[in-house]
């Protein structure tokens, strides 16, 4: 086969894939993450197993533009006890330490303690999750519930076992050589800990698709990256700078995919790039409504990929897109929040998006551009398998489904429409992806379709 | 006079076409029509003892692109017995024989039968029409009312006297030249039988402007022709290709005009050509509410005329549009349904289209562009007709319709409007159709106060 | 300082220029003005007191395009006696007598003075405002009460002591030299008696934005002309055709400002010209409903000004607009009815929509081009003069204002969010005008911080 694309969708077991995801799901979720540290590395390693990719390290101090990559985050414990009671544990959960804390360990009064502590009053059971990786500083994250409880009198042993070291933001990356040198980027980021939706459910969705993708040898070439976001978005940018530049079209960043909400596309800053259209023909194709997100400039990666010297179009399709949901960048974006089911879902949507943006350039021409083709004749009707009746009566209402070239017939099926439209844009100047949006087919048929139209001599790619 | 279309429609006196066009709606909804059969060459020769226009014999075998001219079917006669008592008799409705069937004479079951039989159960009192005329087969059409009384357990006499011989199609062409060679094609098919709307109405409208037309001298060049839809077209098409090609730039396909249904206009391909702004304007300016049926594949010789080769973009006025009305296709599409009333106003609105196309391209240019001309000292009100009061007391309320310029006279009528708007537009970049759309006044009326102001050496046509 | 726009319009005290603009409104409503004649030059004398411009005559017999300039009107009285008793009195209201009447003096019964009598019936309490400039008439304008009582059997003194005089045309003429010749026209006219919201509101706004701007260096040159409509426009024109033609580029006409209706903005032929834009931004950004009035060729001087040689676009900000309030032209659109506060709301706007005109068309070009700026190392919070706090408990469930780069702090305010968008967009395609259309910032707001951004090395304007 040539291009995995040019498949039916529908009809591919996908279940190997899912069964690995969720596998990974499961292990990746409780591992400590940040954006330089171990945690990081694990994750990649685990995902290793079952995908093909390399890990890029880009070290401590290295110059990126405006930025510079900090040290490495390595902490072996934190609590906080009054006596020998931990009240606060970071092995019982990571998100109770602010991530990138700095080293204490010492006796402090509640006054002391008081703003090194961060809870949500109107989340009273939600451990927030909190980072302050370019200040330093350090503190402990609990829920309301907790902070209320806290002797106001008592006396605090506070720990962080924590330091900071020289080492590497870990990148993972893998490229897909397709038929062309232009790239689609297909980035997650891999810098939060015990985050289910943000962003694990896109690491995941990540790794299903590259799995896909991994021995195929599809139109475009694919960039998969996995890296800490923002930093080292940054400074991979920096270190494919010329390759990207030259090559990078477009971009999906996968986030916050596998909520139980409904979904959502935030469009590139373009707005109806051939990546927004293809990601809102595989919606509507497939019957889902779905919110709509304008390009903002708060978001995540495309903030560095769209940005002026690089221009690359960036779309995510979300299911609870972050800002969105009240469990975002706290303890209750778990595994009860986000089900392996809703990262399927979205898994397919961007492999139709994919399919449109791979199948909808192709332009055909019509080999019989002066009025219609004689389908009769060619018993065209059979050939593309739609069901044929002669006996009229049962359906003979429908009237405005009849062709009159076709008036011994009544056709089902829709096949006859899509052959008479892809004959009558065959002027070489519509590619499937114009003509799926003027005639609302999918532009799956329409490549189908067009495929036999081939066959029989009546069209022919350009 | 020069050109026909510099008139005011409203005043001319159409009762002599319209006695012509009822009479042949009478004559010519009996007769038996197929794509090549005697039924339609009859038509023609009725409609020739009014207009004038050659009729063109294209032959049985004649390959035309994808397509060859198959042969002229000749029906004697065609019933159904039970021993000598005829239960379905095609001299009683030409509808009740499968259009183009083949010859049959034998006794047979009802089991036999029935694969032959076509009825809607859901309009049980409808004789539906239904055809075959490129995979041979025979059969009978009936009412679901017919249909229960048979008796399946009776012997049927079954006999339609029919054969095919090479013969040809014949096509009724007039072409009324112009001051240009640009044509606008005004096309109706005449292989319908019994059908009043779909689409005698149309070969009437058609007949009607052509009788308009015939002895004038308008902008355009108009082509006229008639002839049996989908071969007949695309036998045409080849036959007068390279006339066509060259130029013909726009078409009105004539049909199902004659309804008690609401109006509508099946756009072109481009949906906002001057053909369509021009239908458009013309149902704006006479008040006409309308439906609007964007471009679709499926139709009548719009299929042809715009496939890639040709291009034309062709728009269809309708009322009660096939496919829409549940008469469509049967015997109930007849003169009770369709009345010479609907018909010609369907006519007046082809009309208006027609004018709007001849006057719309019309630029004038400010020969004052540089501030308002001076209306009070050219007496321009009475000049062109409008009423003067310098009562201005009992309307002096309607202060928003009073001009700086002219103070001291209160105009009623909106032609000082037009005046200032088309000294406005006098750049000549604003031709009278876009005027038209701008200030939402008929392009007729612009065209009558720019002759005046061309008489006042204020405007100048270019 | 460069350019009185570059401040914050909301932190200028304006309270002389509001001071002298309701002496002036209070001073010059009482006067009889007409096209020429002595009420024009001694309002104009009035607002010389305060601000400094040119008075322009142009002399009766002027040829200008298709006009002539008239002959200057001289009224020293005008009445209604019956007997002794004044029962209509110039002195009274000058509006009493239709404006340009010419001489009358002789007794006339009932139905020899009835049809030189102008009222409204349906305002029975307003004395109406009428002209006659260019039709030789005279007439008295009365409230239908005034009319009812008139005794029909009686006989009338009638007298107007009038004359016509060779006089001139008086056009306030000011330019205010900014950095490019391009032109921003200010115009109003004069030639209204006593009637405060048409244009007296228009007259005051004009002397306020002249007085604001009259010892300023704008970026663009200001040209300031006050005059009588139409004539006085063509007059104008006329005079300045070349200078004009050359250097104007767009252009407010001042009117119908003061009333206590809703604001409106009579939009551009262009419609979405930057002038226009620049009216809506400055509507949207203070947060004002408007109604929205397209371009019509009635109206006031932008009919002069965008005819088709000039081609000048105008927007006129209206707050009840000229034909759209009841009391238009008549003796209620006194100053019961304007008020100092609603023109001040208007000048204020015609402000606002010129500081967009001037900051609107700066370009930014990121020095830093490649992904976002690291701003936490330049304390840029601070710089910007946001409120930053560490204390995240109390409002951490606005997760969605948090910003990747910038976990560490919680940012109030919505500068950080102007900052990313100029860094996104400073790809030197797109001004502050349609960065703020885009981002739903003002202009000036997005000035102030690309000013910083300037400072830093962020941003270079070009």
């Amino acid at each position: 086969m040539d291009n995995i694309f040019e498949l039916d969708l529908n009809k591919i077991d996908f279940s190997k894939i899912l069964n690995t995801a969720e596998s990974d799901l499961n292990r990746l979720f409780p591992l400590n993450r940040s954006i330089l540290n171990e945690g990081v590395l694990t994750s990649l390693e685990i995902l290793q197993e079952n995908i093909d990719f390399e890990i890029i390290k880009i070290k401590t101090g290295y110059n990126c533009y405006d930025w510079v990559v900090p040290e490495e985050w390595v902490i072996k414990d934190a609590y906080i006890k009054i006596g020998n009671n931990k009240i606060i544990d970071f092995k019982e959960n990571n998100l109770h330490v602010l991530n990138y804390s700095e080293h204490v360990d010492r006796e402090m009064s509640y006054d002391e303690l008081l703003p090194h502590l961060y809870y949500i009053e109107e989340q009273p059971n939600a451990i927030p999750y909190r980072t302050s990786y370019y200040k330093k500083n350090w503190g402990f994250c609990l829920s309301y519930n907790q902070f209320k409880e806290l002797d106001k009198s008592a006396t605090y042993i506070v720990k962080i076992d924590s330091k900071f070291i020289p080492g590497n933001i870990c990148i993972a990356e893998k490229i897909i050589h397709g038929k062309v040198k232009d790239e689609i980027l297909i980035s997650a980021y891999s810098c939060h800990p015990s985050m289910a939706n943000d962003s694990l459910s896109g690491v995941i969705v990540w790794s299903m698709v590259l799995n896909f993708l991994q021995k195929t040898n599809p139109y475009y070439t694919y960039r998969f990256v996995l890296l800490p976001e923002t930093i080292g978005a940054i400074a991979y940018l920096h270190y494919r700078e010329k390759e990207i530049k030259e090559n990078t079209k477009r971009a999906f960043v996968l986030t916050t995919c596998g909520g139980p909400g409904k979904f959502g596309m935030k469009s590139s800053f373009i707005g109806d790039d051939l990546i927004d259209i293809s990601v809102k023909l595989a919606f509507n194709h497939n019957g889902i409504e779905y919110l709509h997100y304008p390009f903002d400039i708060n978001g995540s990666d495309e903030r560095q990929y769209s940005s002026p010297y690089f221009r690359i179009p960036c779309v995510t399709i979300s299911k609870d897109k972050y800002y969105e949901y009240k469990e975002y960048h706290t303890s209750l974006d778990n595994l009860s929040f986000v089900k392996i089911g809703y990262i399927y879902d979205s898994f397919k949507l961007y492999l139709y998006s994919l399919q449109n943006l791979e199948l909808g350039n192709k332009i055909y021409l019509s080999l019989n551009p002066a009025g219609e083709p004689f389908l009769t004749k060619r018993e065209l009707y059979s050939a593309i398998g739609i069901t044929i009746s002669n006996k009229l009566n049962s359906d003979l209402h429908h009237s405005k489904k009849e062709y009159s070239t076709l008036k011994d017939f009544k056709i089902t099926g829709e096949d006859t429409d899509i052959i008479l439209w892809l004959m009558f844009y065959g002027d070489g100047q519509n590619n499937l992806m114009e003509i799926s949006r003027k005639i609302n087919k999918s532009i799956y048929d329409l490549f189908r379709v067009a495929q036999i139209l081939t066959n029989l001599n009546l069209l022919r790619e350009i």
